[in-house]
């Protein structure tokens, strides 16, 4: 399995900004973009960080993804609007998306903001997230690739299709994101990478049979057309609630596609992807304060109750910010997705991140609490990468962790 | 176990409706009232039917719903608005809320209305199916009292916390409704009164192990304090996505009595309850026919999915769809509830529901996809009423089904 290396924050920030910047996109946005890349390893959510620069890459290659895209306004009424991100990146058509919904719940109480002809936009956390640090409720959802399939059928039609809620501040702040797939693809993938079975009902193989072999699973979705698909939540059939999985992924489709007038996941391929966030004013129920002083209280009595399995009660983004605060001046990138950044890196004559410490891969890579990851990461040529010579004229620094 | 009467609908409205105009509501609301009940029976969740006449009798009695509570607006600003209930019955403080978040919708574009110090409102999902039928997306939750244990605790802190989501029309509708636990308290009891024990982990012991007996853990529901939780969706632990059941459980937390400024669930015992319904006007996107359109265009495609296991692939809604049609004339009571009212009825003064057939008990009692019931039934002196005896003096009529 590979290694993974603790690489310099810092450094890591000028070559994936570097990166973005000579694929098109201007100053501002090529800093944004990689902003959001580094605050997902840095929380943990290793799946949604630098490992998906390989993704935007070949998309921008490919013209899939505009980095000279404006997002426009379609139309908008009152406190709702929809947006044409014109195939811009997902994170830039959501930063304005969610600006606007902001703006919106300060003049009407709530704003809907739906985005439509967009790409992945990264972790739905993060908008949730802004508008609750700008003192809002956001509730943020994405519609994306099918890979889900619905209860009774092992044809994948429904997108991982998360759901992101946010309210309060700080170390209390209610930060929930959540695929309602039973788990990401990306926890599947980690278990092929330490090629361990899987104990519980992730996903079916294409007869609907429920598969425990990570490696199997992954190749049969790598496979065209998809041979194997993730459980909606509660898992397949009805007796774990699946069924409930599988509505909420539904619901998702109905707030972003279904609602912005453009296609569901059942079409979906990797482009033309739609989002929506909600913000919501307390002002007009017991103002914002009051909110994050009953979130956090709410999070305090929970985390205060007993444990019956020796794992301390979460308040969602617990771990999340446990993972922040540990990875404030490094964060552990896996050795493929490393080397994926060095030679895009090397490609556009920027200089490859700095790695400050080698370590083994018993370490696990974090994927984070179940995000979406619809896209399988690509594994092939891991062979080319796993000579330490491979990294013989790399720099390796020292420094002090916090 | 309990034996399955089918009643006629007509005399079932007349009965319900005289109770509750005795009980102080006024006819209007008396009808109403009734009239969601029965829709619920029809519809085949038994669970919030006229099952729940005995809670309300029981709380009406005790002047915990006011009958004569008229619901105000606390505050409103823009397309949000804040409602209390003043213990009015949930069902009539939520038809207001209901009309009001339309009415913002059509304004603002969208309209959330929050409601506190209400009670028991029945299904979540007659709202949204409300608000869809009107043409706009509606998304209603509401708290309750305390029975989902959060991950890794076995104490009962979040309510079932049901989350309906509608839109579009007629046979085509999405019209979901469930719990976030992994099954309503109301499959519990169905098991309970079969005697069959539960397959999949649904509820765990006060030491948080998964318990499969049902009538252990009803026992241990009903006694206070609860010695039993029902694990959120996703199941106990982390392994089949439980964190994910127990943060969509605290989204709702927040859209209810959190955003309220009222108690979260944890706080509460059968009063003070918060609910709250977003509305959402297509006309800003695609209009209400081209969003009824494309719902109508994804159900079909889903339902036309391949079965991986016999059962057809359905769509949210079908199978309350189908069980309406089935019921049109005559709803299934079972005879505990039966007697419940009979004795209520009488009571009052007023004739008991129309008996059209008696099934014995092997006829299921449909309790619904997992919708929301987190106060357990009364089957205490089930004893009384299991003589047939006992219903010498109830009149059986015949009557074509359709």
């Amino acid at each position: 399995m590979p290694r993974i290396f603790q690489v310099s924050v810092p450094s890591l920030r000028v070559t994936l900004s570097s990166i973005f910047r000579k694929q098109g996109f201007n100053s501002t946005d090529a800093l944004y973009l990689a902003g959001t890349l580094i605050d997902a390893d840095q929380r943990g959510i290793s799946s949604h960080g630098t490992q998906r620069m390989a993704m935007y890459d070949a998309k921008i290659r490919h013209r899939i993804i505009d980095p000279h895209a404006r997002p426009g306004i379609v139309r908008s009424k009152g406190a709702s609007l929809l947006i044409d991100a014109h195939a811009a990146m997902g994170q830039l058509a959501m930063r304005e998306a969610t600006n606007l919904a902001i703006g919106l719940a300060q003049s009407h109480g709530v704003g809907l903001v739906t985005v439509r002809n967009s790409n992945h936009f990264g972790t739905a956390g993060q908008y949730a997230r802004k508008a609750a640090d700008s003192g809002f409720v956001g509730i943020v959802s994405t519609n994306s690739n099918p890979i889900v399939a619905p209860t009774h059928t092992a044809v994948p039609a429904l997108g991982s299709n998360p759901i992101a809620v946010a309210a309060g501040y700080g170390n209390d702040q209610l930060d929930f994101d959540a695929a309602t797939s039973t788990v990401s693809l990306g926890k599947v993938e980690v278990h092929e990478k330490t090629q361990s079975l899987i104990a519980a009902d992730w996903a079916v193989d294409a007869h609907g049979d429920v598969e425990h072999d990570p490696v199997a699973i992954m190749n049969a979705i790598r496979s065209k057309p998809r041979r194997a698909a993730l459980t909606p939540l509660g898992g397949p059939g009805e007796n774990g609630g699946g069924y409930k999985g599988y509505g909420l992924g539904l619901a998702v489709e109905l707030l972003t596609g279904l609602l912005g007038d453009a296609p569901a996941s059942i079409d979906l391929n990797g482009t033309r992807i739609s989002h929506s966030i909600l913000a919501i004013s307390p002002e007009a129920y017991g103002g914002s304060d009051a909110l994050a002083a009953r979130v956090s209280q709410l999070a305090k009595r929970l985390r205060s109750l007993p444990s019956s399995d020796g794992h301390p009660v979460l308040f969602p983004g617990d771990k999340e910010r446990a993972a922040l605060a540990q990875h404030h001046d490094t964060v552990p990138i896996d050795e493929v997705t490393y080397k994926q950044v060095r030679d895009i890196a090397w490609g556009l004559d920027i200089d490859e991140p700095q790695i400050v410490r080698i370590d083994d891969g018993d370490s696990a890579i974090a994927t984070g609490n179940g995000k979406t990851d619809d896209t399988p990461h690509e594994t092939t040529n891991i062979g080319e990468t796993t000579s330490t010579t491979a990294y013989a004229n790399t720099p390796i620094i020292t420094q002090t962790s916090r």
